[in-house]
């Protein structure tokens, strides 16, 4: 399979960091460059960036704290003033290295800092790699609903370096390889073949692996970038996923992204009534283990719901894979189709 | 002269509002509408919009507090909170109704509500009929400097109808007018000839002469929609005019938009050396006197004058109009360059 996968005005590079950065970052001319890292990639990811790119020492960083809960539109404020700080103009770069949060806000900060200036995604954890550094989707929670406030805008370059995951916990892991089941039950079936017939409990990742479940992300951006159709597939697990995340969120116990999206796809894929449902339990279970979603939750999710950006017209709106690879039904469930579902969710055990 | 302009995927309707809107309002299929008004524009100018339009009077409405001081990310939170409790989806339409600051916050907001919502610019200034509401510029001020986080999205529509104009005071209309001047100089030597040869100190403001500073907007964002050139050129007078503006936005008597720029446009074509000096000191201090800058504010006007967003590579960049019409040439003068134009300006009372 390829190393560097093309989408319309930039290239996701797969592989060191080293054999790919330092040529593309030459032939660009940037005025300055602005590293936005939270506090765990500063001190874990940022050594190996800075040794792989040749970057000196000194680059400016400007650090945000790690976690979902400050992708909100304080910490903006906050990395629009170190690029004021930095005097960041048009032509500079902004460097992205972290996991989602860092991707979706410094991206969003980057394209709106003076209408926008180029910044590249530098994922360090596999749920970003495979996922929310690929496609452009920018953005921050607005009143703990998930990425309300944000604009698509393509990055210049994605580096996609496995070896900033041995960082990673094993929980960071396993929540990314949500979006790696997403995408094999989407459109690879020799993906999920082999995620099915896997022994372990704990996801093995390689190259391989890594650049399978990409390829599926970069064809369905490819064909749909502003989201007008079959890239609403990509949201399969995560109507019920975003509402079980935020709901969690509140909690003294919060799920990681990957933990509520496996049981966003079971939970839709049993609305679907979908023949792979077996096989979606058995995986999922055999990774995430179950969480119990207390019956009186089922109000607050049902309005979480409500927010979801693909609704239309007040109706709820779901979209998942359908018998053939790349194919998308979309399903409009009613509170009680859902209701049935958590309940056929919380049964599981 | 046409009264409707084409650009590239939305039209700039220009005359009665009532005969461009509803036309086309019922062709679109919106899920649902929302006004964002100031409280100057909900008062004065809701009233012509509603019975225009045939819209009912219950229409959901945004109300801001009207002002430069409160286009900043504050306001925008207040904004989205309003859209969060319109519930408004992907398919809705923000209206935008009111002057620049309107048209460029509700546009940010709208561009960047679950990733961009269509809106459609109706202004009620002349500075915003004339400027802001065509070319899709969006964004508001940080830390006091002018529109520096933003996006460039094209309104789905814009609807020019200079009923609005009545509702102005003299002074507004003055600030607008300063646009006007500048379209003149950059690519109308008729509209200049027209604007020279007024004996009034007070602009007259009729559809020819709006259609007229129309057209040179845009054919100037025609040829250059994200400002990689010519577009450029739109900034004349605002490099210098933009710090005199946020300077004396600090001081108990702020220049409105308009005055700023004149100042700045007397002060470019000075540092540009300008065969029309004469005749641009001529017809702005005919139309706005004369404002002192004291000197000690020479240092602080550099210093803001750094952030301008044309800048690059540390140097501050200029744009002026050249011999002929749409011509450009991009100057970048240094400190004392400025300080001297400044000089000139002070001394010509």
């Amino acid at each position: 399979m390829t190393d560097i996968f093309q989408l319309e005005g930039y290239s996701v590079f797969t592989g060191d960091l080293q054999a790919h950065f330092p040529g593309w970052y030459r032939q660009r001319l940037y005025s300055s460059l602005l590293v936005v890292a939270d506090t765990h990639t500063r001190r874990h990811c940022l050594p190996h960036f800075l040794a792989s790119t040749g970057l000196p020492a000194d680059v400016p960083v400007a650090e945000i704290p790690a976690g979902e809960s400050f992708k909100h539109i304080g910490t903006c404020q906050h990395l629009w003033q170190q690029m004021l700080d930095a005097r960041l103009d048009r032509k500079a770069l902004v460097v992205n290295l972290g996991g989602g949060v860092i991707g979706d806000m410094g991206g969003f900060c980057a394209a709106t800092w003076k209408r926008g200036v180029d910044f590249v995604q530098v994922p360090t954890t596999l749920l970003s790699m495979t996922d929310a550094a690929i496609g452009g989707k920018l953005g921050i929670d607005f009143q703990g609903i998930k990425n309300t406030v944000g604009v698509f805008r393509n990055p210049a370059a994605v580096f996609i370096d496995p070896a900033f995951l041995k960082t990673l916990p094993e929980r960071e892991l396993r929540s990314g390889f949500a979006e790696v089941i997403k995408h094999a039950l989407i459109g690879d079936p020799a993906l999920w073949s082999r995620i099915r017939h896997a022994k372990s409990a704990t996801p093995e990742i390689d190259l391989d692996l890594l650049r399978a479940s990409i390829a599926v992300k970069v064809r369905v951006v490819q064909e749909d970038p502003l989201e007008h159709g079959i890239r609403a597939l990509l949201n399969y697990g995560h109507t019920i996923g975003h509402a079980v995340e935020s709901y969690f969120l509140e909690t003294d116990d919060p799920l990681t992204h990957g933990e509520a999206i496996a049981i966003g796809m079971i939970c839709e894929s049993q609305v679907a009534n979908d023949g792979m449902l077996n096989e979606v339990i058995e995986v999922i279970q055999r990774h995430y283990g179950h969480r119990h979603i207390p019956e009186a939750a089922f109000p607050a999710l049902w309005a979480l719901m409500q927010q979801d950006k693909k609704n239309a017209g007040g109706k709820l709106r779901m979209a998942l894979p359908d018998a053939t690879p790349f194919a998308m039904k979309t399903l409009e469930p009613g509170a009680a189709d859902i209701e049935k579902c958590l309940l056929f969710y919380n049964e599981l055990t």
